[in-house]
């Protein structure tokens, strides 16, 4: 019986745990430096709780949780007599996995509301589930790194949630281009082109152009039953040129009186001046009108970030959506948010070699295990080194003295300690650089302000 | 609609978020400090992985995870003729939610055995969940704290076990009593009483002697027809008094010549020896022969851990099993681990008003939002607090002061900062100590090292 784990789903080694770790920390306190508060809710959410809010397609890919005990026998007896999957999975089935942190989080305010001081700035880092077809970097069971604000239709959020973005890359010391665009400013070019009605599919493609190009763009407009003459209307902003500023103004003449229009590009433009204002000190904002990421959902400012100079899709992302707790009867709320791909920017990490440490451990010494005579000295020393703060093993068998060097080797312990007899006599330590070969005998007090350096 | 989480799972707000987060990174820095490493394994295993590893009991106890996509179709002919929940289960369900975190340890080590340098000392803090019913302090989602080191025999890992768990709760600041005890030592007994076919009734009615009391232990032993005779040369036993060094005295002449019972009090002895030698600086060990948790599982020393002066049930337990990884095929590799349960710690520590802040929130500074005039400034003071290290945040509308005053009131934030255009004109800050209520007017530079105190 070889064991196996669920496709698209993954162990993380020592090395890959701590790596992990170094980003959600990063991510982490970035967030609370903005004052974002942490919670946590269930992996398990009520089916009703998640069904219908991720469209039709997302709905699929829920994992289900089957009921315990004799779930059969509470199955309605139409369903007994001509039993199929999509009735029953309702009858058999009672709870969930979270398939995304978004939803969870406004089913946690509505809950709570009354418990929670608004505007509330909430942080959250946890893993998500999706029965996707796994893929490349597209994995099923996943973390999500989410920041939103519940309560506040100011765009100073929308702000400083880029500089949030711009921070977190800033440590994790590589370079980003924040898109940002504006639902209202896609509803107007819809608006005025005369499609409104087509809003979506038009957006939708609008969307692809970076990976498919122009051409394929206009095609797929034209079979969504969108007029050629919208098409050639909207053509010129697929190659807009000029920085933020200019396409804004390309922009005003092209959305002409479209209130929705004008709304869009009145708030691009502050956010814009007060990016400005904040002096961004590693990230470039870039404004993108063919950015359109989850369209249903977002009201207001569209925020997608990509790696520079790495091929790799979106590796954060978020926006404005006006009515986050609607779905679940609490109205009027405005929420706006981001979430980190700690799994694509992982592998952005890697790639580009930014990971400084490739020791799986963070043991700093390996004591030797000479055997019983020395045994208490060996632990005294131990003792003396953690009541230091510093990390240490001493190694459990009273194996030859290769294998356990060889241990040291291989998880990369940069410092050995030898207490023989000699070294027991005289309450010193032999203590060997891994890396150097240097050896040096000292007595405690050295040793601990050698390895403290 | 009102929303709902599953039972037995929970919500954490902010506050308990932190407390929670504050206890985890207490356990991970102790382990580290003794060199075990991070692994992270998935929530889903495959279901042939997870069943028959808890007994029967407990495999009912397993959320299984419907299949996706149209799994009716897939159920075989004689179940479609006569379904069935038991028979069914297999047929729907591939995956299941981890139940503990011990077995997908064993599973990891044998599916990334040629990458492992052994012993391999691994920690591991992940939610598990069981389909138990719900009561007080039981949930259906918690999490577990585990160390475990596989690929060694020494009695040294049991001995720095105890002292990660004598360092855990002395840094959480409670005092706690570390039980001990030794499969072989019950193997023992059974074996001189005579019942060694029945060691499990034996060891499972002796275990509840702290709940229940010497006379229905002996009344539970009758009834799982342990013999008179057996029960009564067992009952000494029952009231061992004084320490350690005296009660394994008294098993030494109990246990005669048994093997089984020489080689558990030895080790026991030898335990105990190195324990004195470590100086524990906080917990308490006792010797407990009445102590079983888990006997099918633990070969070698069993340990509990119990907080002093709170009733509540055991906080970390942990033992030896010697064949951790035969269940999938890797033979004779000993395990030794334990594992902290961080829930029931946590409501200890509530208990004993043992967490430090009771604020939500890491802001230390909120700046009160004046409007447009005073806003480039107010965001200048937040952007340079942050650069300093300090959690601030800027109240994101330009709502009334007593409004804003009331936000930073309601999280416990400790200060607030006023710049109106007076400040503005100065570059000052009026900088409000929430718990004096005093006010100052001090420039930026001021401003940070006040707050930096």
């Amino acid at each position: 019986m070889k064991p196996s784990i669920p496709k698209g789903t993954r162990d993380f080694s020592p090395l890959e745990t701590s790596r992990r770790e170094y980003i959600f920390e990063t991510i982490r306190s970035v967030y609370k430096l903005y004052g974002y508060m942490p919670i946590e809710t269930p992996a398990m959410e009520q089916l009703s709780t998640l069904t219908g809010k991720y469209g039709e397609e997302g709905d699929q890919l829920i994992f289900k949780i089957l009921n315990s005990g004799d779930y059969w026998s509470k199955v309605n007896a139409e369903s007994k007599e001509n039993p199929e999957s999509k009735s029953l999975t309702f009858q058999i089935s009672e709870k969930a996995l979270r398939y995304d942190l978004t939803v969870p989080f406004a089913r946690y305010v509505v809950m709570h509301q009354h418990e929670l001081t608004f505007p509330f700035k909430r942080y959250q880092i946890q893993p998500v589930w999706r029965a996707d077809r796994p893929q490349k970097g597209r994995y099923r069971e996943f973390f999500q790194c989410d920041a939103d604000v519940i309560g506040s239709d100011s765009l100073l959020n929308e702000l400083e949630l880029i500089m949030i973005i711009n921070e977190v890359f800033k440590r994790l010391k590589f370079d980003v281009v924040i898109k940002i665009n504006h639902r209202s400013i896609l509803s107007g070019i819809a608006e005025v082109t005369g499609e409104s009605d087509k809003l979506i599919a038009m957006v939708t493609a609008l969307d692809k152009l970076d990976k498919i190009g122009a051409e394929k763009v206009k095609e797929e407009m034209l079979e969504k039953n969108i007029s050629q003459a919208a098409i050639d209307k909207i053509a010129p902003l697929f190659d807009m040129k000029g920085d933020a500023a200019t396409q804004l103004s390309t922009l005003k003449s092209f959305l002409g009186e479209s209130e929705s229009g004008k709304k869009g590009l009145q708030e691009a433009e502050e956010l814009l001046q007060m990016l400005s204002a904040s002096k961004l000190n590693n990230a470039t904002v870039e404004f993108d009108v063919t950015l359109a990421r989850g369209l249903n959902y977002y009201t207001g400012c569209i925020i997608e970030v990509k790696a520079k100079d790495v091929a790799m899709g979106s590796i954060c992302g978020g926006g404005r959506y006006d009515d986050l707790t609607g779905i679940f009867g609490l109205k009027g709320m405005s929420g706006v948010g981001i979430s980190f791909g700690a799994d694509r920017i992982y592998d952005v990490m890697e790639e580009k070699k930014l990971f400084q440490s490739s020791s799986s451990t963070s043991t700093q010494v390996l004591i030797v295990n000479f055997g019983k005579a020395e045994f208490n000295y060996a632990l005294e020393v131990a003792i003396t080194l953690r009541e230091a703060g510093i990390s240490c093993e001493l190694y459990p068998d009273e194996a030859k003295f290769k294998k356990q060097l060889g241990y040291a080797d291989s998880l990369k312990i940069p410092f050995v300690i030898m207490a023989g007899s000699e070294e027991v006599k005289n309450r010193k330590v032999t203590l060997k650089n891994m890396n150097s070969g240097d050896q040096q005998t000292v007595d405690l007090s050295e040793l601990i302000s050698i390895l403290k350096d």
